[in-house]
């Protein structure tokens, strides 16, 4: 599986200049330090590289192929480079079960049996393939310059959509280690991936979004064995969602409450609600240490933002912590008499004086297990005073990694505000995001893992 | 209550030129042209202007006192005012019925008895006030420079966040009408407002952030009489939620499930979740025709994103639309084999040369009553073809005009992409997105809404 990953060659089948399908993947491989050979029948040369007429008249052993050529003329492709001896293939062509269509289901299914009988392994059809954040191997179109690397593997059944959680993860400086699309998954499917990633070193947390499973079988049993984290998007609960999956990627999606059933039987395995909170909490996962208990302590500088996260920490069965007298008594200590001394901590307009000593005493509480930090301060007053956004952070981090306890942030209002703390959340590891209902649900999660693993 | 949003005259009691609670607004209304008279026992001038030591030293009627002292202080500043004739009074300052303090809660009890006794209305304390966006008139900070003009008025309990959503929906392109903080409402309260947005004319949809309500039985007289929507979040569904809510603004959050069965019962009362929803449903009620029925076209440029918007529309209460033979066909005429041409339509990669035939079609079916368009492509080919995004927003305006049938847009991937179309959400009068929730509640909201009003 390391093939798909970190090739040491690639034939890149349907190579093109032109501005279409594949045109970046070719500019981005043949620019890169991967050793990719272009394959083309009606061309010599494609961005200045040598270019073959077919797979195997390539002078060296291949050990990926990606196949970016018209749904017609795939299955000729593939039967090139199993001649050839190619170890892996990608197939990004779309236009397969999907359409719906005889023919098609047909050239389908024949790939399918290539790869039994063959031993060859193929990602695809109708996907954009995999990503290496970390090596910077691409098949699909990632901007590396605004990437970072991580801990977070995507597993993802559509294409497209794996690329623009990419784009949007990384603008709010999530992390990630591997990306794999599987699309029609003629042979790799997500139980290949599971077992693959459950041993990447680079991986600590993965998330899938799917829409059909055909292995169920096999699916419990990888996820029965998974020492880590799983979240999973699963689309089609409605019956209009199911038919409109059918036509997507030629899955069936199956009855969403036994999906419900089996997903809560594994203490690993999450479900969410959709990619935004799905990569929030993946990146806690990622990057912060698992609560000993439920009991959660709120800093909030928005009484209102805190209420809220009271109401949904209730829903959700976390419980707000008792503090210990003694911090009460530090915490009265440091507070004017406006701010709230219970749990919500409210910090209210006294911040700028107050964070630090406050979070020292709640960090020393024994009572408290982890921290949901709440941000909402307009942007007017922010700017003229300079808030010290960025010493908040290097005290959040020093004391959570001291006490091994989490934190999260929640920042509200202007962008400018919530660039402010992005502009940090990687250096000092403090997760940021825009929805408390994320954050919570992320603590709630990490504390059933911890209580189910540890 | 006009006094509050377009006074002719204002007195600044507690003025400050020193960087402190209260600075931004002696700034602004200082060097605005609203006719300003700033009053400090302390000082001779501020910013330049006469300062006054009382207010009733100042040498003409005064409209509007906002009061930003020390809490021991307002007390004495309230009775000046009544004195001078003000006809109205914004108290900011906090510290009053939410400290617990009994010596605050009777200040506060007393400044009511004043308001009962002498007609005299008073907003707050523990509040930042109104804001005008029409005629920039404000007492809370708020950058002018960011806000756009629109039809949505905002009634808050809190102040600090009245502002931090503002902050976050200017950014959003999301246009206001008028804003108040409540605070602790001594005398003006929802009810008052309601009363008072639902005969103003830029108002078209009012928000509300609710922690308690005193005159439960007027809100209910208010919310039968109103022909305009009403969305509401209100907090301390917990009971920790609840706690919390009286050490906030002293108010009682009452059981929620009583809430719950009240809003119900007015087809123009509509609870919503969190902040982001309200304004996002807001914008959408604000600016589009309302749907004449519940069956939905879904155009998309990603299938996964599709079937997510089917399992919420069904969750919802809402219908795929079946599309018209005719539609159907003209759709196959224009669509390459592997794009869907069913509902949701899925123009896939095809975007560019089908977008805007595909929507003539769907716009003339009349099986279709609203639209949802998802937007989802990953930025680099984006930024290579440019696109025409700028057109596809044109399109959209001219047919939601021609046939009164609203579009919502929801835009995934990097935020290059969503800001592309931020940039002219307000000219082609689209609302964009990030959250398919959001906009499936909104249409689901409109259809109920025109259900019972017309």
């Amino acid at each position: 599986m390391n093939v798909f990953f970190e090739p040491k060659s690639i034939a890149l089948i349907g190579a093109s200049e032109s501005f279409k399908f594949g045109y970046w993947t070719t500019e981005y491989l043949l620019q890169s330090d991967f050793k990719t050979y272009p394959v083309n029948p009606n061309k010599d040369t494609i961005f200045g590289h040598k270019t073959y007429k077919n797979v195997e008249e390539i002078p060296e052993d291949i050990d990926l192929a990606i196949i970016i050529v018209n749904n017609d003329r795939v299955l000729e492709s593939v039967k090139n480079c199993v001649e050839k001896g190619v170890k892996g293939i990608i197939i990004e062509s779309a236009g397969f079960a999907e359409t719906g269509i005889k023919k098609y289901i047909e050239i389908q299914n024949e790939i399918e049996r290539i790869a039994k009988t063959t031993g060859i392994r193929i990602i695809g059809p109708n996907c954009v393939g995999v990503t290496n954040f970390y090596n910077k191997f691409t098949s699909a179109e990632v901007d590396f310059s605004e990437t970072l690397e991580g801990k977070i593997s995507i597993i993802a059944q559509s294409g497209v959509l794996g690329n623009i959680f990419i784009d949007w993860g990384s603008n709010q400086k999530i992390s990630f280690s591997k990306s794999i699309t599987l699309g029609n998954k003629v042979d790799v499917d997500e139980v290949d991936m599971l077992e693959y990633l459950e041993k990447d070193p680079n991986t600590n947390v993965i998330t899938i979004y799917l829409e059909g499973v055909k292995r169920g079988q096999e699916l419990l049993k990888i996820f029965k064995k998974m020492s880590k984290p799983v979240l999973i998007l699963k689309n089609g609960r409605s019956d209009i969602g199911s038919r409109a999956i059918k036509s997507h990627t030629g899955s069936i999606a199956g009855n969403d409450k036994i999906y419900d059933a089996i997903f809560k039987k594994f203490p690993n395995v999450f479900r969410v609600n959709d990619f935004f909170e799905m990569f929030n909490i993946a990146q806690v996962f990622a990057n912060q240490p698992l609560p000993k208990g439920k009991n959660i302590a709120i800093i909030t500088t928005s009484g209102s933002l805190g209420i809220l996260a009271c109401d949904l920490m209730e829903e959700i069965g976390l419980k707000l912590a008792i503090l210990e007298k003694d911090t009460v008594k530090a915490l009265e200590s440091i507070s004017p008499t406006w701010t709230s001394i219970n749990n919500p901590v409210d910090l209210g307009p006294s911040l700028f004086s107050t964070f630090r000593p406050a979070l020292n005493a709640l960090f020393e509480d024994t009572n408290v297990d982890a921290f949901l930090y709440i941000f909402a301060v307009p942007k007017k007053p922010l700017q003229t005073f300079s808030i010290p956004i960025m010493p908040h952070m290097k005290d959040m981090k020093s004391l959570s990694n001291k006490y091994k306890k989490p934190i999260i942030t929640c920042v509200f209002g202007s962008r400018w505000v919530v660039d402010y703390f992005l502009k940090y959340t990687d250096k000092y590891n403090i997760p940021i995001m825009t929805q408390i209902n994320h954050a919570i649900k992320a603590l709630k999660m990490m504390y059933d893992f911890k209580k189910s693993n540890c």
